[in-house]
């Protein structure tokens, strides 16, 4: 599932505006309800970031693959339901019954799932991130950078990453001075741990200066990863990969000029293009 | 942080051994400690799969972008503890004290985290991951794959991508059979929903067959991502990017046969070799 956006591309040393296909990047809810001492009980289970479609094979897979059922067989049904949200009019809860709760180790799923999760947006308790987040956001950053800068700074990402030349395995997130000198650089097989990693070592050492920074990260953008930039003010983030139709809508919504797909001689300028000086 | 690993390693047309550096992945148990009602508790937050290094500063930056406290000064201290523990013998625990707690929502911290995660090996309660799996797995499938069919196999994925290539932003997870033909496959822009989405698709459909068959995936290869294949009993496992150390472990403690890397004219088998046909 992808959605069109508008977009000002960089390529062939010219800036146009251009039409670009996005993959979606939706919440689901997954919900369970088994029989626990003849009682049919019903808990939310998980929150995922995912793109909507086979969603109840989502939903079976990850079941099974957990270990919270033993055979697909031990689902009885897998329903979707709720009202049709946000702007492609889907349903983002999901109900799977079980039919065979004996076979199930309930102790073991009351554990380890059952609650809310603790990574970023699955973190989120229900599908109201963005609303959490609108609550507590001040203002983005208004630096502006030159196309020379946001090319190289992927390289410059690379160059300085001193664990990615010897595995070629790892994921980094740099923080730039909006003149494109590196700041601070960290590194992770998670994405989401990389930046994390980069923010807590910037706010110790007291380099963050919002208004003349931006984050460059390795990899593809999702709303995760917005989040977390938006929450230091910093308004400008690039990433050498492609952007989700959520990581678009998170910056749109809050100013952050979201740059993807950074190659040798282009990229896409994907919100808020005033921040990028063209010519 | 980054350890050598073993690999069989297939380029220029011929089979080689070859120490290969490959990024350390281990999971991070995050906890908080804070003053409610005049008394101090502690609860384990969050648990992570990350890169040893920066620890400090992943919690930091985890704190701070998870909007669980507004000023960086809000922590009082960041100790790692515990045992050293597995072959690399660190500490995989670690507790960040505040020491400002009437400026922190402990309702808000206490809905969203203060819990097990739910997504995937984040979900695990503790650190005994392996061990569940353990338990409860049985044997992985012994087919044979020549090396023309590990090189074909991300082509292909790619070829029948229906997203892909409008967006450029979608990951894929492909079931084929050890003949080379693609059985089944979906996409998704979250890895581990694309292999939940296959797996729950060919579960429903029953078209799981370990014996002649393995699963090839986009990116990279992560300890959740084997768990994942680990539970259909498919024993070989192909990714285009590189693996980590946990994946590698994981793969190799239930003799699955885990390849990366996969180019045009080369491949990584970092496990289990005897499933590959060499020559």
């Amino acid at each position: 599932m992808n959605s069109k956006y508008k977009v000002l591309k960089f390529n062939s040393n010219k800036f146009e505006n251009f039409d670009d296909l996005v993959s979606i990047e939706e919440p689901l809810e997954i919900s369970l309800k088994f029989k626990e001492n003849d009682h049919w009980v019903t808990k939310i289970l998980s929150i995922t970031m995912r793109t909507p479609g086979d969603d109840k094979d989502l939903v079976r897979g990850f079941l099974f693959n957990e270990q919270l059922i033993k055979d697909i067989k031990d689902i009885d049904t897998v329903e979707s339901f709720g009202d049709k949200v946000g702007q492609y009019n889907i349903q983002n809860k999901i109900l799977a019954t079980l039919n065979n709760s004996e076979n199930i180790n309930i102790t073991n799923i009351k554990r380890d799932f059952m609650t809310n999760s603790s990574c970023g947006v699955c973190g989120k308790s229900s599908l109201d991130a963005l609303e959490i987040i609108k609550k507590n956001k001040t203002n983005p950053s208004e630096p502006k950078i030159t196309k020379e800068i946001i090319i190289q700074s992927p390289n410059i990402l690379q160059e300085n990453q001193s664990e990615f030349s010897k595995t070629g395995g790892i994921h980094a997130s740099g923080l730039f001075s909006s003149n494109g000198e590196l700041v601070n650089l960290k590194e992770d097989v998670g994405r989401h741990n990389a930046l994390d990693k980069l923010i807590g070592n910037t706010l110790i050492n007291d380099q963050l200066d919002p208004g003349a920074q931006f984050i460059t990260c390795s990899g593809r953008l999702n709303f995760e990863l917005v989040q977390k930039v938006l929450m230091t003010d910093i308004g400008i983030m690039i990433g050498v990969g492609a952007p989700t139709s959520l990581a678009i809508d998170l910056a749109n919504k809050f100013d952050m000029t979201l740059v993807g797909f950074v190659k040798r001689d282009s990229f896409n300028v994907y919100t808020n293009n005033k921040k990028v000086i063209v010519g």
